[in-house]
């Protein structure tokens, strides 16, 4: 084999001229004149190379038996193509080189699809048959973009003194959170390791060492159901930093957000993000992650309909909830009265009985609620600066639920509507969090983060009181309307992390017995501190343009967490069951 | 909080002067009249700090209250030590700070053992407390080694070219290699995934999709009994190329190590690196990772003592081995008859049925089989270039026996002997590895690397008919007698690798179930491609000086797999085995 001199996809003007050796894969091959002509593709991109009988009878000759996807190497000389010939489609468009010599490396059968990328391929071929779905150019470019990405946070972290450690796979099952990925024990029959849903208390731990400033881009496990974009394993950028307050942990963030934006996009995001608290978040655009690439902001109606009879507004206020309403600008004529029952189902998967709509005409507000508002008529105008062909929608429930309706239809507005500039690229801060989600089902108050996750200082005394009022010292950071990551400020005194634990719902019993040694470790100087996580999987995607993270991850679980290439998980073998101590008490069949 | 201005260790000349904030760990206090010095730490080291009551009566009072590894936040002024109060031990010996603040960030109870790093502490109590371990300099220290060395690896593959690709941990379990870690699935009941021994299929498979040059530093797993420096969970540098010949691959390798122990060490290593075949290696050093940092090489003498009538050396050679000796120069009066004994059990381990030895004297060879080659004395004496006072040992069966005998004899000889310069850095390349291994007990070959080895083309054609004669494209990088890494080219046709799996006694069903989808890939343009991987915890241990893995990783496991600080593995809720679809036949009790 010869040395490759330059990657296909970067043939310029600098090997213009000059002899160069290829090596890549047949794109496309064809015969015009007598002449063959091959785009031949690397990681790097596309350039085509002409295999002319007079310059080499030999070389044209093997050219002749090359199919799609044949693997070469060639030898010849970069030239300009004549301008007729030039393809401003491709990089490389302007060049051509002319072989004289070729060796195929690898032989192809017919592929089962097309590497071009826009073929439409099932997914369970796709995934079969990964390696060659990798091929794309766009997938090859997304896994290049996330390399970038990964490179980009590294030299940033590295530069500002982070010590890249690392934390074990190999880790201890814990109740909280989702549930655990175990691994059976063969030395301690009936023991069990768990797979880590993120190093929390590990990178705890390491700034209780003294490390200072910690980071890991690391693996997590979740056992759970998958949605669209989630995966059994993803990929966590994981920072944790002592002595620094919440303020200074946004900074760094949004610094090293700063530069990726810059090295991976070309973009220069202006610093710093907006914050915005958790409460106004909620308030204005129903989602604690808002994307706000639009506004159509939820429109609080609470007072301006208090004396109204309207018995639907009127139930939600006395038991303590809200009236809200959301103005789509000049929607009514889209929206159909079909239209709007579709919505109304919609809305109902949000926990809201229904969706209140009228539209604004000439004459006033028309639709089915319209009668028993007509007192009411010029406020709700006014406060929604309603306009004749306007559309607007209400929710009148608990804060909750009509936060969580009004924000659902808002998203799902916006982009029915086109209101989204999808070249933008908004992040925001949601700070300010409350500690405690009420979970109805379980009849006790979880963690809006996690177990660790100080209080502020102000509310520390409500943890035994009245627990729904705590504000925690904790951020997200938020990237069109996606979450991107999550941080805060960690509890580093005994006292509060068993008041928290007691919060939860623990017996001293049960948080001795799983987490004794990080209370321990509270009694040894743990010095304040606090960190984020974000995920790499969703940035790489939003930052790639795609709507899965499937497409920024080499092999990918399908949606039944299964890998149809290598047919994982498996069926094992009796002695390996018999070596760990245990038994299957149900098989699937393949 | 203040900002900290900047880390105790890095108090120096640049803040004579100034006000400055700290924050760490109180290491030590002294009164001394009426004056209290604390010598406080964080992870860049250590600096004085002095409280002067006519300076701040008020810090004085809160200094007085602080014990060992409180951690504080101090601030004020760098001055100058008196001459006579420098200390040459301490980096920051010639200053100390005058502080006229002090907050107490956090208490400590007195710790379970002081954190000066000569203070001896049992290993037991040293891993549940692994976070207070971690703060010992030397710890702290070896860390910050790693991440040095992970960040200069990095910064040498990305600048080459090389992408960093994740690759899954959860993965298919297969029968080659060592016992897997499992992973039950809930989603398919009695279906498994493992973790991977190594991402070896799945690099490979980056070739197939046209990545060209891939990274990943990336844990794998390996459910094997534990020895001095194995961990259930261990670190790879993981790396694979296409197009490039196994002495490019060497070429970067080294490149890339010389790049490390330039930045982490300081030191220039001579490129290239030394290559000595298998063949030699075993020959001459009797281990395919010799440790060149001393001499006292194995002597061939099968044709010495060829018509010696010594049963011992005779059986040996008719049975088609050989007969070897090591000269220990002037180690004759250090090694006493019963020193020779247990030299000999020694040897034993390694299948000798003993070491005879001989020991040279003014007056001849001495020693118990001393009679038996009075014939040979001369020749012995000229071979082994002995002189008066050399110790003589003798290795007499097969070619494996004697090297794996005299080899371990050599390394341990080299210790007890002080023959090796502790300061010296001897990096090798051990090429031209035979494909295969013959394991007596499962009465087949198995790969000495793994079945995806590609063999030296001149030998595929042996790989039916003669196993044992084939050397493959394989290389291992060894430093100092640890082996540090290997790779190979790989199989990148069909045909090759379906015979390989054959002379592996897999039958066609077998390697269809298993590898099929690797087989299949071979069909569709894979690249000729070959790789590398090393052990970053190795790396690191010997560039940190130190003996066992477990020094340069911050949680590791104990002998028996558990880390005694969470108490993992632990057992789990009935709850989890009902919904993973497994029963344990067997609890170990806590």
């Amino acid at each position: 084999m010869a040395k490759r001199t330059v990657y296909c996809g970067r043939v310029s003007k600098e090997q213009l001229g000059q002899k160069v050796t290829l090596k890549g894969w047949v794109q496309k091959r064809r015969d015009l004149g007598g002449v063959i002509f091959i785009d031949l593709r690397d990681r790097e991109g596309v350039v085509q190379v002409v295999f002319n009988p007079e310059l080499s009878k030999e070389a044209w000759e093997i050219a002749d038996t090359c199919r799609s996807e044949y693997v070469i190497e060639v030898t010849g000389e970069v030239i300009a193509r004549t301008p007729e010939a030039i393809n401003p489609k491709m990089v490389t468009g302007e060049y051509e080189v002319m072989i004289d010599e070729i060796t195929i490396l690898s032989k192809s059968k017919t592929p089962p699809f097309p590497i071009e990328e826009d073929a439409n391929v099932g997914d369970e071929v796709r995934m079969k048959y990964r390696y060659l779905y990798l091929r794309r150019p766009n997938m090859t470019k997304n896994l290049m973009t996330r390399t970038k990405i990964t490179q980009s946070i590294r030299r940033f972290l590295d530069d500002n003194d982070f010590l890249d450690i690392e934390t074990p796979y190999l880790a201890k099952s814990t109740p909280e959170g989702a549930r655990d990925y175990l691994v059976p024990s063969r030395v301690h029959p009936g023991h069990f390791y768990a797979l880590p849903q993120s190093p929390q208390i590990f990178k705890q731990l390491l700034m209780n060492a003294g490390f200072d400033r910690y980071y890991q881009i690391v693996r997590c496990f979740r056992d759970e159901d998958l949605r669209g974009d989630r995966q059994p394993e993803f990929t966590q950028i994981d920072i944790e930093t002592s002595f620094l307050t919440a303020d200074e942990i946004q900074d760094y963030t949004e610094q090293m957000i700063a530069k990726v934006m810059k090295e991976v996009k070309g973009i220069d995001v202006t610093l710093p993000f907006p914050r915005m608290s958790w409460d106004e978040a909620m308030n204005r655009y129903g989602s604690d992650k808002p994307d706000t690439r639009f506004d159509m902001e939820l429109i609080d109606l609470s007072e301006t309909v208090k004396d109204i009879d309207f018995k639907v507004f009127q139930m939600a206020l006395q038991n303590g909830g809200v009236v809200k309403a959301l103005n789509a600008k000049g929607a009514a004529a889209k929206y159909s009265r079909k239209d709007m029952d579709n919505l109304g189902q919609y809305a109902g998967q949000f926990g809201a009985k229904g969706l209140a709509w009228l539209k604004v005409e000439e004459d006033g507000l028309k639709g089915p609620i319209a009668k028993f508002l007509t007192d009411a008529t010029d406020a709700i105008v006014a406060a929604t600066n309603a306009e004749v062909g306007d559309l607007l929608m209400f929710g009148a429930d608990s804060f909750e639920i009509v936060a969580a309706t009004l924000g659902a239809v808002r998203t799902r507005l916006g982009k029915e509507l086109d209101l989204i500039d999808e070249s933008a690229f908004n992040f925001l801060w949601v700070i300010d969090w409350p500690q405690f989600e009420y979970d109805a089902e379980a009849g006790r108050y979880v963690s809006a983060h996690h177990p660790f996750t100080l209080p502020k200082a102000s509310d520390v005394e409500l943890l035994a009181t009245d627990p729904a009022k705590v504000h925690a010292e904790a951020y997200d950071i938020v990237l069109n309307g996606y979450e991107l990551g999550g941080g805060s400020l960690r509890i580093h005194t005994r006292d509060v992390q068993e008041q928290m634990f007691e919060t939860l719902g623990f017996s001293r019993r049960e948080m001795q017995e799983q987490f004794g040694f990080l209370l321990d470790a509270l009694d040894y100087g743990f010095p304040p501190h606090g960190g984020i996580a974000l995920g790499l999987d969703r940035l790489a995607m939003l930052l790639a343009g795609e709507e899965n993270i499937r497409e920024v991850i080499a092999f990918p679980k399908n949606g039944k967490a299964v890998d149809p290439m290598s047919a994982a998980p498996s069926i094992v073998s009796p002695l390996q069951l018999f070596e760990l101590n245990i038994d299957v008490t149900s098989v699937e069949e393949d």
